[in-house]
């Protein structure tokens, strides 16, 4: 019978995107009604090619705020019989030249087991400050904060690693019910380059909202003798949101990199983190 | 007499201006009516804070075509009284804030002798491609130039060497009524970075007009073995434009320098390029 041909035709297949985007003009990563965000962006090019009457929820590897830049951001999506992933990629990117602010750098059928955001072992962010304003150049004024005012980076290195190791990190988080604000910050280091910028780089298994940013202003304030390495401690300890440290501007941060487990750890490494937030949720509501 | 006193007091000073601007919203340097430009942006800008009633015109090093970069453009102004320059510029700094995409990265009385055009040296100007889709990078594709297919650098390196010295560079350049197309090009070199990005530094005593973009556009042909390094000799020995030479999108290119001499040689090195665009004007009249 042709429905029987047809739905023993239909394979679902589940492909891999990385993405870049520039944040700028995005009102984050996340679908909102009525807003231009990178997911709906992409949820729209995928409906076209595929025709499909339901939306194709894509699922990522870290949801950015808006205004937020990503260079290494990974998503995956259940496709009905996509075909070829190499033709599929560039009708896909066909459609998307009319947004030229978000790439699909590679598309893949994904490994057994992968999940683009249970799957990941770490995550890597950039934050980029300039502390001089005549070392602002205007073609990075969109990706680089200025900060009006010297900051000691031996002292923001001090704060940086007081917060590193496995941690609770409510200080830095934007509280959401339910959720464990528990992570690993593995590296936290600042670098000067030559023409004067700063860039924080950080990894940590995963990031609560706000944290990164968090993170950073509580390094700025540090490094602009604000307060000293003793205080930065208490407020670290006290695992409550404190006014003494900002939460810095969005445009200063990059997604830079997803590290995913070798291929046959992806499968245990997904249901571990998925454990891992059931318990937390099921502490949070005792 | 009161005239005698005010007239004593005003002094005219040469302030010379370090700018950066992102070209990608600039139609271009120079001023044109009803288009917003780096130039017309900053003059306004200068009639604001000196409350002056007639332009006060700038003279500027390199002017750059619409969609075209400048992290190291250099102009001057004459200015009438203008006080001390590090108030003058926080002033002008803090009225060209709603024009984030261009900067005064430094202001200061301008050496003795010092003409922004005519004092240099030279020039140096980047351009930058990528010849792989999946390396471009949405977070510069205002900065680089995509070329969908690999280019042999090795080849463009070759093309770049042949293009280098003293020579008529007609071939390269949109003519323009009595002027000289005889520059010297010092360097010229391409670099393929670990993204895969290709950039090509180039160094001349001055640039005529599409020069850099059409010199650009030679390597691309010869990058990409549309023809090989004998025609492209003939091509430039024709001292012609010719359409097998491409001149390359703006947005890859950017002023990144502007090389004066010591300042006991700015005055005398001013005079030298003004009597030797002079005679050129007078030879392209006989």
């Amino acid at each position: 019978m042709w429905w029987a041909l047809r739905a023993f035709k239909i394979v679902s297949m589940r492909l891999r995107l990385d993405i870049s985007y520039d944040g700028t003009n995005f009102s984050g990563w996340g679908t909102q009604p009525g807003l231009r965000t990178v997911q709906g962006t992409i949820e729209d090019a995928l409906m076209t090619i595929t025709q499909s009457p339901d939306i194709l929820r894509l699922t990522v590897a870290g949801r950015t705020d808006a205004g937020v830049h990503a260079t290494g951001q990974v998503a995956h999506v259940d496709v009905d019989d996509p075909g070829d992933a190499a033709s599929f990629h560039r009708r896909l990117s066909s459609i998307l030249v009319r947004n030229p602010d978000v790439r699909i750098r590679r598309l893949s059928e994904a490994l057994p087991g992968f999940d683009a955001r249970f799957s990941p072992v770490a995550r890597r962010y950039e934050y980029r400050l300039v502390d001089d304003p005549s070392a602002l150049n205007p073609l990075e004024r969109n990706f680089v904060v200025l900060h009006p005012r010297a900051l000691d980076e031996d002292a923001m290195n001090e704060a940086a690693t007081l917060l590193l190791g496995l941690r609770d990190f409510a200080t830095f988080c934007r509280p959401r019910e339910g959720a464990t604000t528990i992570r690993e910050l593995q590296e936290f280091v600042w670098v000067r380059d030559d023409a004067g910028h700063l860039t924080a780089n950080l990894q940590a298994d995963a990031f609560c909202h706000s944290m990164v940013r968090a993170l950073v202003g509580a390094c700025v304030a540090i490094g602009s003798h604000k307060f000293d390495l003793d205080k930065l401690a208490d407020l670290r300890d006290a695992r409550e949101r404190t006014a003494h440290i900002a939460v810095m501007p969005p445009h200063g941060l990059n997604l830079v990199e997803v590290i995913y487990p070798p291929e046959h750890e992806l499968a245990a490494r997904a249901e571990q983190t998925r454990a891992r937030r059931d318990l937390a949720a099921i502490q949070a509501m005792e």
